[in-house]
């Protein structure tokens, strides 16, 4: 499998990550997921302005503009064959030895850059279905609308939630959900649906944009306001969002049902427009469908 | 240089991380620094038991013993002939691919441990004559007890510093002083001594463990309590620790001087008095020294 290491496409085993890159050491860097369906990206520039937008706020300066990069990734799609799935792309602030906290001189120490593609069809039985989750508190820093490498808190949660048996992680702060370990959070209420606010607590996701666009096109009303875990138990539905899962359906919250305790008629709504939207950059992605 | 890569000691350049280690993908993984004088480490067994610590508290299982490291990197110190200087050292949770924020099964894939060296002589002038600090917000996580290599908050805040022109930044939740970016934090007022207790806040620093040790031989009273931005603008001293800078006089902060404005009376004490502990362990330092 090919991969891209700084502006190169080469193949996977030829990569060799330095032990002092800051990204090893410190997780000094920034990713994003980007999906393409029918081998076309879907929603490519805004994947590529957050990517951007995080390198910008951790002061790492591009060693690309968002052309070329945009390029670099359309070909390593191409040169893998990827028809549905994701691809998968980081930049670390360099090699810097001996390792120091400080920032390296950017003159001097140049970047890295990797980018890596899976293939990953639509888990159409999943967004059927629903997952289950379980109601962690969220530890996380206060810069997580940062798409950071910096992910152990991230990666904590979900593993609390697996060890008492559950698919995905809702974190809260105070009793205030934010969103999921992977993804963003959401829940219907008298068919209102309600999602955490933008801001330094999550991430923006680019499937809560593209969600956005699909509610007000199926006529659903969406605001933006925190609401609590105990809201959360009354609620009609919830689901999650994410590239790669869509819009999820969470079905039951520790060991409770929401709603029905099966996947709810706004969130399948919403998963309708949402292809709409693939179909509008990617084209037909319904011949074997099941939803 | 010679570094060590899992179970052997080989050449630096030999060293190939992989892409998709998940220390380089999720910041998964702990990491440790102790330090050498005279060739002899000092405090080891207090730095290996916080590593194997941190590794359980991130349910990362250690591929080897306490004392199989021990020996391993008593073995890197002695090859690289490392008088004076650092060993660090890390575990990630091994190379498991495609990326997934799900931890992997540890009997399929194994951690990744990395250590290398560095040569650092004590900056005797530097303890002499102190350092400049910010006030910056603590914006990290809350298991901050746990060394691991998820650090793009404390590095952002010590950037946050630099770039307003002080060394190192003090960090402080709602106007609490919890540490700096990368030590523990001090005041001394009316001849008592001040520090953050131990918990998720802070690190339990090793240095710290032999600072209170030192101030108890040299009768100076630690009281391990949250002090506030108030109080400490108040201070007659400030110093931070940390095993490569020690005990560090803080002597202005946002451009204040701190007391004087020079190295206080009780930090140069406690400097004596950490040479004391150092040279138990390590013998002799003081030949050269300006202290």
């Amino acid at each position: 499998m090919k991969v891209i290491w700084n502006d190169q496409i080469v193949d996977r085993t030829e990569v060799k990550i330095d032990l002092e890159d800051r990204g090893y050491q410190f997780a000094d860097g920034i990713y994003d997921v980007v999906r393409a369906y029918n081998g076309k990206f879907f929603t490519l520039d805004e994947h590529i302005d957050r990517f951007f937008s995080g390198m910008s706020k951790i002061d790492l300066e591009a060693p690309f503009t968002k052309a070329e990069l945009k390029e670099r990734l359309a070909e390593l799609l191409n040169v893998n064959k990827v028809d549905t799935g994701n691809v998968y792309f980081q930049i670390t602030r360099g090699i810097a030895s001996p390792r120091d906290h400080v920032f390296p001189e950017p003159t001097v120490v140049p970047p890295v850059f990797t980018a890596s593609t899976t293939v990953v069809p639509r888990n159409e039985e999943k967004m059927s279905k629903g997952i289950t989750a379980a109601v962690v508190p969220d530890t996380r820093w206060l810069h997580c609308d940062i798409k950071s490498i910096s992910l152990l808190g991230n990666i904590m949660a979900k593993h609390t939630a697996h060890k008492k048996g559950f698919d995905e992680a809702i974190l809260h702060r105070d009793g205030i959900v934010t969103e999921c370990s992977s993804s963003n959070m959401w829940m219907v209420k008298d068919g209102t649906i309600y999602t955490h606010p933008d801001g330094n607590l999550i991430l923006p996701g680019i499937t809560k944009i593209v969600l956005l666009r699909a509610a007000a096109k199926a006529g659903i009303p969406v605001i933006e306001k925190e609401f609590t875990l105990e809201q959360l138990k009354e609620a009609d539905e919830a689901f999650s969002s994410s590239t790669t899962i869509e819009a999820m359906p969470i079905v039951e919250i520790d060991g409770t049902a929401v709603g029905t305790g099966e996947r709810g008629p706004v969130v399948e709504m919403l998963q309708q427009f949402y292809i709409k939207e693939i179909e509008a950059q990617c084209g037909s992605i319904m011949e074997n469908s099941l939803i």
